[in-house]
């Protein structure tokens, strides 16, 4: 047994109250080294009358490692434990103190989760698991109201540049809500929506009115209401991290200089503003000096933006917020923000723009979620970049079930772009195929999919702007198929509590290979999904067990003597397949 | 080089501010596997410009592996790092990915500690790493006025017992501040004072009134500014995990059950408040029925504690809060609680009852300090368990270090005893050289050390409440060759940099070995410390290094040709040599 691969400790992933009542436990041991590990448990003041042993779940491998889980449930809110480590020929007890062949005699020396007090524990809003979400670029998707085009608008469908207008708007959103309710979506991702120059708007001006190229605060409210009739929650684009230049208290600074009563709003390094061999004197996002990052410790600041948080809650009725740069931004502030935006609203939802592993940001008192972009990374470099074998993709996600709790993890944001990356069709080189099986990954996988506008429909871009064309609503240019193939995703996994928030398994990912298959699992629903990545034919046994299995698609029913199958793939064809059981 | 044996994760111990410009990154490998490692960082947004490369140094080790450290600057606050680790034969690059041969070509992929923001920075107040700490029960260490005894209070100095009384006070503590200061120390830590119906006071009657039988408010503001007047600091014990059963909200609520306005103040789990089967029906400490834990979620609980802790800052000056079962109220409440004592007082001291791995606590919005008993447990199971040998006992200190952020383990609060475990002397079997030895690591380690009233006369006594006899005044009957020791001990710490927040390097700690032997540096001042635990003579060769080297007790020079001295050492007997370098 490698004692050096095993890894617990009583915090952040490892230990974590996914209850009221309930604390989720996980150990780490060197990939297929550990036949069974278990978790004696109980209550440390009430020791020798409640101690239990409880077995733990193997429940996600990566290239190194197993990882293992149990849902323990302390008898009066607090937790004492150990674990029991079994490779087959010894065993060994895992205390805080570390590694012996007996359970210590004095029990003060095991892990302590102390006590499950319910404001601590990490409760994302319920609704958030079962959302299917669209992003939308407003700039780019509908004119519905020419009337308010900016000047110099292009015509519709030109070619995107950092700074042209194409007088996309919320009523163009209004007017095209049948399109997504069609589509199945369940929650919109708008981008900034408040007034600023640029096309993005990620440089407000005034974050209390909606840009008057967009249309209005009434307008936003009308949306937001038609959204709601039809089951659609809406997230808007918190830029937190920085103003932009246009934002009044930034231009008192800029008149006023140190004497500006607004001097303290920003994170100045040198009077006067200005910039100094291309670095300004001021903290901005990245080095733009037209994105002055905002001192989030001034109370006033806090104020303001907390006062920004609130009013769009209340006065538009919003479900939640997308917080830009979250990462560059103090935590005190978000935690501040979660209180505030949880009184107002609380099922609403918090969602961090982090691009990295963002595990202090997920302990239940700042986001709920992250923008997945590590999902985004591990789909891409197998489907995209082919640096992977399905071994090696399995071993990615397993990774990520690994890295958060599980509750985390089911609300994790998975995308495969957005109007900051290369358009994923693009990725795929056109070919709608593969993206279909990125695509299918991606809605079958635990956490909330999210698609970017258009990509159902075809559009193609590569990055920024490129990948932020209009929308294109003429039915002859739109690629029909794929459209319905999204359609068809959607649905799947609406209607699939297990493709959801069951249980994940690998079924198959062998080194060298390109067909990745998995399980998933809930109650008496099985899933599996077979893809194949790659541009010939394939054919794989897969131990699917008991169970009736249907295509879903064809509805044909697979044959399975002994719960096996034997499934053809076409070039980058998938399958998949459901059974009921018990 | 083993793979499964690295560790690091952008958070926790392992990448901490631990100042305005300056980031500490650690990482994990295999014992003795590694060479060297070494840290590439720069600004994400300026990575080609900025990136920059520096070594890291391994500061500390334990049974299973090396850990590795450095303090970086990044030049814009934004962090992007990857670790190369050398075995002498291969090297890795380890990135948020994993491990690669080479760089990856997109330094996307890199680890991201994306923001130095300082309200987020961990910054316990500077004074206490330099601080020597003394522990007083009020009840029992000196009875200086009384007047205020209770009624049946039993001659000072007879045996303790649960619920028996002694006429300790705050007067008896003024009378022997000549004592503490010539003594050394530099902070008391006084267990609970306030109105309560035990000896030991944790069940608070009324947390806004000095124990009658302690004094006054008056009383305890007077020993304070005494206290102050000779540079010694004041911490009191918050016990805000649980009320006493004569607190009159809980009163309250056991005359009016539900009704009570207070109903909501405690975790009813049932009404009436009542004891079945020896389980209260409501939550308290343990299960004791008499300690009804606080809902510290209820704001107007949060109010009402808050400005308990805010009061006695304001109005007596005291300069910090101890936190009674720290662990088992919520995080959220302790985070007010940090900035309302630190809004009242900057430099105040936050020390929480912790006796587990309290990393949680440690990342700088919640405690500065837990009291630190796996030292404890270390420090015991190798002079008084017997249970290591010199390297099982270094391994357990390497661990140690290892365990927080650099920042948190300087003022790591050290003790060797307290009113809850037996007396140290008692536990070395009343061998006072043995005793010693424990005492000289721990005023020699790490951490701010405590001493617990009486120890160093040479008080004995068992567990609870064994340990809480009365201190003894009479000159005779004081251990006063202790006394001068600890005298020596605390004088030496206070008049080295090196001892209190120096470089810690292990100099011998071989298996089976009972002479354990470490260097302590900083700048040019050097101090070998080496113990010899057991019964016998030892005699040890240890490479010193350069420079002149003195017996700080003896100031005989030591022979040391070619920087080693062969060190000769009684039973149970050590040395501290001294010397400066360059």
């Amino acid at each position: 047994m490698l004692l050096e691969a095993i890894e617990h400790r009583p915090k952040g992933n490892w230990v974590s109250a996914s209850g009221p009542g309930t604390v989720e436990l996980r150990l780490r041991t060197k990939r297929d080294d550990v036949r069974e590990v278990s978790v004696l448990f109980g209550d440390k003041y009430a020791w020798d009358r409640t101690k239990a042993v409880q077995p733990m779940r193997k429940f996600a491998s990566d290239a190194l490692f197993d990882y293992w889980q149990a849902f323990v449930t302390p008898p009066f809110r607090r937790l004492r434990y150990a674990f029991r480590i079994d490779d087959g020929q010894t065993a060994v007890w895992m205390t805080e103190f570390g590694f012996e062949a007996d359970l210590p005699a004095n029990p003060q020396n095991l892990f302590e989760f102390p006590y499950v007090n319910p404001c601590d524990i990490f409760e994302p809003p319920a609704w958030v698991k079962d959302a299917v979400f669209y992003q939308i670029f407003p700039e780019r998707f509908a004119n519905g109201d020419p009337t308010n085009d900016p000047e110099g608008t292009q015509p519709w469908g030109g070619e995107p540049t950092p700074s042209n207008f194409f007088g996309g708007d919320l009523q163009g959103v209004i007017d095209h809500l049948d399109y997504l309710s069609e589509l199945g979506v369940t929650a919109i991702y708008f981008t900034p929506v408040f007034e600023a120059p640029t096309n993005h708007k990620y440089d407000t001006r005034d974050y209390l009115k909606v840009d008057p190229h967009f249309g209005t605060n009434e307008k936003l409210k009308e949306l937001v209401d038609a959204c709601h009739a039809r089951g659609i929650r809406v997230l808007l684009d918190a830029v937190f991290n920085h103003a932009g230049r246009t934002f009044p208290p930034f231009q008192d600074c800029l008149e006023k200089g140190e004497a500006s009563r607004y001097a303290d709003w920003f994170h100045v390094r040198e009077w006067p503003l200005d910039v100094k061999d291309g670095i300004p004197t001021y903290e901005t996002f990245a080095f733009e000096r037209n994105m002055p990052k905002f001192n989030t410790e001034n109370p006033e600041v806090q104020e303001y933006l907390l006062g920004v948080a609130r009013y769009w809650i209340e006065e538009v009725g919003i479900d939640g917020w997308r917080l830009d740069v979250a990462n560059e931004v103090d935590h005190r502030f978000w935690r501040r923000f979660r209180d505030t935006v949880k009184a107002a609203k609380p099922d609403a939802y918090i969602l961090g723009e982090i691009w990295h592993d963002a595990l202090p940001w997920l302990q239940g008192d700042q986001f709920d979620a992250v923008m997945n972009y590590p999902f985004t990374t591990a789909v891409l470099d197998f489907f995209v970049e082919r640096k992977l074998d399905a071994r090696g993709f399995a071993d990615r996600l397993g990774r990520l079930l690994a890295a958060y709790p599980t509750r985390a993890t089911e609300v994790a944001f998975n995308l495969l772009g957005s109007h900051d990356t290369p358009r994923l069709l693009t990725l795929c080189g056109g070919n709608a195929a593969l993206m279909k099986l990125a695509a299918l990954v991606q809605f079958t996988f635990i956490g909330t999919p999210c698609l970017y506008y258009g990509d159902e429909i075809g559009l193609t871009g590569g990055h920024d702007p490129g990948c932020r064309k209009c929308m294109e609503w003429d039915p002859a240019r739109q690629n029909r198929d794929l459209l319905a193939f999204y359609r068809w995703l959607i649905a799947l996994r609406r209607g699939a509590e297990a493709l959801r928030t069951g249980d994940f398994r690998v079924l198959r990912a062998e080194a060298g290979e390109k067909v990745f298959a998995y399980m998933r699992s809930a109650g008496q629903e099985r899933y599996a999904i077979v893809v194949n990545n790659q541009d010939q034919p394939a054919s794989v046994r897969l131990a699917l067990g008991e169970g009736t299995w249907t295509d879903v698609r064809t509805r044909e029913t697979a044959d399975t003597p002994g719960g096996a199958a034997e499934i053809a793939l076409e070039p980058f064809g998938f399958r998949v397949l459901h059974a009921t059981v018990g």
